[in-house]
């Protein structure tokens, strides 16, 4: 599993509280964890000093992940698909990390991961009634522009020390509440141990989102400082046990995204639009690149990320798609809307923000499709073209002051976006190709040949030509150029006649213009109504609530167990041994050549992955999942088949996590790819390589 | 547009009564065309003596097209997009008679079209009395035993002579009647001519189902007999004159499939379960086509026709699903059922068909998946899996009684199964293990790796060895070994080691268990309970109602006429002229060979297309549109993309059919691809090559 940040923002801005239907429910912040519930459940609960040694141990990956330290050297326990990307930009034909695993002799041959970043949250703080007073009585577009603003200065303000902090104001509770989370930021990270990516992905698509599972989906980075292996003196133990059948687990991680309390109106835009079309785009561009990749064994390799991250998400949408046409599902949030409407009916204070929802979401309606194509344009599928729009963007909002700039190139968002841009990754011609003419194509198959910026865009070109034109022609896969151009600032993207760049310059009045008309008549309106329909919440249900996910720091509950399928009990555990009773020769079911090499000396009977009722979601890749006693017993890498409709609900009697054991890892560390000196680390030893 | 019968197919057994809404709403039988509405709204209507002239004159093709005689030897004018595929395979690497069209010098050279099959409907006999005496009280896999055993006996006895006739009973109002049709068949049909691909599709994918248009989707075929062309009286005049606004229009020809009375769950399944998952399979297998069709111009042309294939069924039910999610579309049918259910309320003789449509539509639900990856296995996107199976099937059903074999298999059916079979068109290896492989990759996605069926059929190995055992070992490519496989019936079946023939072996005895389910299970209760909605229908509307389309003939009537598009007028025609103004020099706006060099001799005022109110769905394409006169003024080849909610219902505002006139063809037979004879032929004259 894996966080689709960039599919999920296309739902944007709808985030919204909810009141646990089910025991296990729930994504907690860490200032709100509830302790009473916990206990009345488990007869224990976590206090203060537990809360405060875990989140300080718990690891944000700028990439959409997360993550945990687990040794006192900045070691960093995490999921290999969190690192693939990583390992991908690592390899050459000669050296594919992806396939053959990376395992680091020494520290001094840790490779640094590109664009990648760690982050700790270190404080939380409220600033609700900040924001709140810059809001005043604005709406529109007037509203968006005072709120972003002191959001923009709040953030500033709050991390003067922009190398080593990073401030963000997240908005919970659907404009209820905003606060401050501050983070330490490591952005030098290295890859120190990944397994064999068949071991990892052991299964493939076929079985992501299944259980019984058999898949080392874990890995392993450092932070570094000024150099050198960052002091985390804040780590989680590590603990190399079988989970046991029952106990409580805790997952504390950064998941992406929720709709807990989408409105009817809402749920119905995103049945019958929004998945719809991302489904089917995303299926055509799968076949595309699927084809694409059987031509010759590099290009397999070359895009076998891409393949997992638009799979991955297919399979997650589709998830939501049939959670959303299925009437059992369905009829309790609906159920849940018709109560509360009936709380609130006459209520002066709270209005009819339904209404008012309904109103923007028309509207929304209307000018989706230029949104979907117009407003990233090719930037959706290609790495060149993402640069080119970054590119294209900050020279125009640089030279603004902070608090009218867009989001990503404000004064605490640049650094990253900086790092992202310049940092040095492999693209292919053929790749970015395939994503621009796909983009051109698809724009010109919905918005139609006559719509008025398509024949601006694509002149007389084929989708085919422009992408030709524009890959082949332009310089910003040399980061070096890409550098000149961010520090050219604006005289350099005007004077520039690189093809993509021009092409951005060309689409990018046409994207604000979306973009503004989105913040005015969807955002605004769509913010303020959720913000009293958050405040009828908490007067009907008390405020044991959680607010939507936000790719921000919680804490999830629950326990080690397994389900029933059919009528047909799913185990909660798998072992090593199985893999081999799953292999079949072939790919996806290929034995990776660890296992067949270690084949007498792996544990069979060993414990390999297994389920808990923790309620995560995409962006809790790679959280740990903690015992009682504040160790790791393993890292969250999945959800299954059911867990999928935890976008929109929680259902305790089949939603899993699916996550690799500490035991497993240990066992690949000790037989399968040996890593004497990491194990040593992970287990307190003295040895040093 | 093209008829989607495979995929129509899934729906199957949907067919119910409707009462028009509309004033041209209908797709009306040749024995109750609805005169006086008619003459109501346009001051005349056809005598019997027009229609039984017309009836004579209209031609179906097998492929799923329709057509109309044109000449008193045998000549057939119908669209080009229905003689593509025989055009494609009667090309080769040297000479592609798609791209550069055909234009047989002298009748001698006029090619024969494999697999092709035109036939005229010669009489309908109602036999409703006949098939409900066989069916007596019986109910469930009896019902449909004792239905099917007495069709097959009346099509038997009714066409006695299977070289010259072909008989099929058709339900009609879901079993509220039943017509027996016998058809004069013409089994050796030629192309004559058709223009260059690139002005048949002019526009191409892009353009399909839009409007302004300039597409020369006509194409001439004959019919022959005994080696000469047929003769045929009996034919419609060629009138190549333009269209006048407002004109009252014909469009005779055989709507393939609608579901214009579905009940609210029968639609649910298709909004929620098979339009998306048919649409989601139609967009990977798309995507991956594209990709690999870009590996070389030979598979350019090659995959050519099933590209567009598999684009046109996908925009036809885009449209459909879209229609379903529009929910004012939707409301008029929802208030259609819940007057209906309103009238009926305590009627004992109608009782509740809907509540057992939704107790029979819950099994289906069960499964749905299985059937659509199973019943035709590979089937479904190889020709060479599709001979397969109907080797493996027809050894097994001929050594039945004629009233116990699938359908297909009958008597009356056989001979142009056989045909089909035993034709020789060419395959593409590369094009029939991207099909295999594509099936079986979607097979395990959807129904799960460890699913007992996927096990038995993939056993070890991977979706793309699979097919690349099958289709480089099979011998099915070569007719004569399929003829011989064919002759040498149950013992030759048994005997092959054709790695094609024994995967459908093992396929079978589920594929038929899974049509027996349905049968059973779906079909049986949901045609009993539909013939009592057609029965409720009828008592509370009166009679003047039509039955959903059946790939049977039907006359529809409207006018020449635009319509208004988000406030602005589309006009009625377009003009030859128009294509080079919307030429672009790239596909699939580059203006075809034949359209450069006539530039000056082309009437660039010249009406091309053109649009009307009829009534049409696929199936209709290449229907004649017939003035007042009984004369042909153009073929139907699309409706705009309003007409795809067609399949659920008729919004006259809106749906308009798209032509190509006779003025335009007239042209094309003058000046662009000349054809004096052809032009003679249709005009009267006497001249002959």
């Amino acid at each position: 599993m894996r966080l689709t940040l960039a599919l999920a923002s296309a739902a944007a801005a709808v985030i919204a509280l909810v009141a646990p239907a089910s025991a296990e429910e729930g994504m907690w912040t860490f200032d709100a964890v509830p302790a009473e519930a916990i206990k009345a459940a488990y007869g224990w609960a976590p206090d203060q000093q537990w809360l405060d040694r875990t989140r300080a141990a718990a690891v944000r990956l700028t990439g959409g992940c997360s993550a945990s330290f687990v040794s006192p050297d900045g070691l960093i326990l995490t999921n290999h698909h969190c690192v693939v990307g990583c390992l991908q930009n690592l390899s050459s034909a000669d050296s594919d990390l992806v396939a053959g695993g990376f395992n680091a002799a020494d520290r001094a041959r840790e490779m640094k991961c590109p664009g990648q970043q760690a982050e700790v949250v270190t404080a939380i703080s409220d600033v609700t009634g900040d924001i709140g007073k810059a809001i005043g009585a604005l709406t529109g577009a007037a509203l968006v522009k005072a709120r972003d603003a002191r959001i923009a200065a709040i953030e500033a303000e709050g991390c003067t020390d922009r190398v080593k902090t990073r401030c963000q104001v997240v908005t919970l509770f659907g404009g209820g509440q905003y606060k401050l989370y501050q983070y330490r930021k490591y952005s030098d990270v290295r890859i120190a141990w990944a397994p064999e990516f068949q071991a990892a992905f052991f299964g493939g698509d076929p079985d992501n989102f299944n259980f019984p599972r058999y898949a080392m989906d874990a890995a392993f980075l450092r932070a570094y400082e000024d150099g050198k292996p960052a002091a985390t003196p804040a780590h989680l133990a590590w603990n190399p046990r079988a989970p046991k059948d029952g106990e409580i687990t805790f997952v504390v991680g950064n998941p992406g995204s929720t709709q807990r309390l989408l409105t009817e109106t809402q749920r119905a835009f995103q049945r019958t639009e929004r998945l719809p079309l991302t489904l089917l785009l995303l299926s055509e561009y799968r076949g595309r690149l699927i084809a694409k990749m059987e031509e010759s064994p590099e290009k397999m390799r070359e895009g076998g990320d891409d393949l997992f991250g638009y799979e991955n998400s297919f399979k997650a949408l589709s998830g939501q798609f049939s959670a959303l046409n299925d009437p059992a599902f369905t009829a309790k949030m609906a159920a849940d809307e018709a109560d509360l409407r009936a709380r609130t009916k006459g209520n002066a204070e709270i209005g009819d923000p339904w209404a008012e929802i309904d109103t923007a979401m028309a509207g929304r309606r209307d000018t989706y499709l230029d949104s979907v194509f117009l407003e990233r344009g090719p930037a959706s599928y290609s790495t060149l073209a993402g640069y080119a729009q970054t590119l294209v963007r900050a020279a125009a909002e640089r030279g603004k002051p902070n608090g009218e700039r867009l989001p990503g190139f404000t004064d605490s968002a640049l650094p990253l976006t900086e790092k992202r841009l310049t940092d040095a990754v492999p693209t292919y011609g053929w790749l970015e190709e395939l994503g621009v003419g796909f983009w051109a194509s698809k724009a010109r198959e919905y918005l139609g040949t006559d719509n008025a910026d398509i024949a601006a865009l694509l002149g007389k070109e084929s989708p085919e030509a422009l992408a030709e034109r524009l890959v082949t022609g332009t310089k910003l896969a040399d980061p070096a150029y890409r550098k000149q151009l961010w520090d050219g600032g604006a005289a350099a993207i005007a004077a520039s006649d690189d093809p993509m760049i021009r092409f951005f310059a060309k689409l990018d009045p046409r994207a604000r213009e979306l973009k503004a008309a989105y913040d005015r008549d969807y955002d605004a309106p769509v913010t303020a109504a959720q913000a009293r329909l958050a405040k009828a919440r908490f007067a009907a249900y008390g405020d044991k609530l959680y607010p939507d996910a936000t790719f921000t720091l919680r804490l999830s509950y629950g326990q080690v167990k397994g389900w029933t399928e059919r009528g047909k009990a799913v185990p909660t555990t798998t072992v090593m041994g199985g893999t081999y009773d799953r292999a079949t020769g072939q790919l996806p079911y290929k034995l990776a050549d660890g296992f067949v090499t270690a084949k007498s000396r792996i544990d069979k009977k060993g414990v390999y992955d297994f389920v808990t009722t923790n309620d995560i979601i995409g962006g809790n890749s790679g959280s740990p999942v903690i015992a009682r006693d504040g160790s790791v017993i393993g890292t969250a890498f999945d959800g299954n088949i059911h867990s999928l409709g935890g976008n929109f609900g929680y259902d305790g009697a089949l939603n899993r996590t699916v996550a690799v054991s500490t035991a497993a890892i240990q066992q690949a560390l000790d037989v399968i790819w040996p890593a004497p000196a990491l194990s040593a680390e992970l287990n307190g030893g003295k040895r040093r390589r």
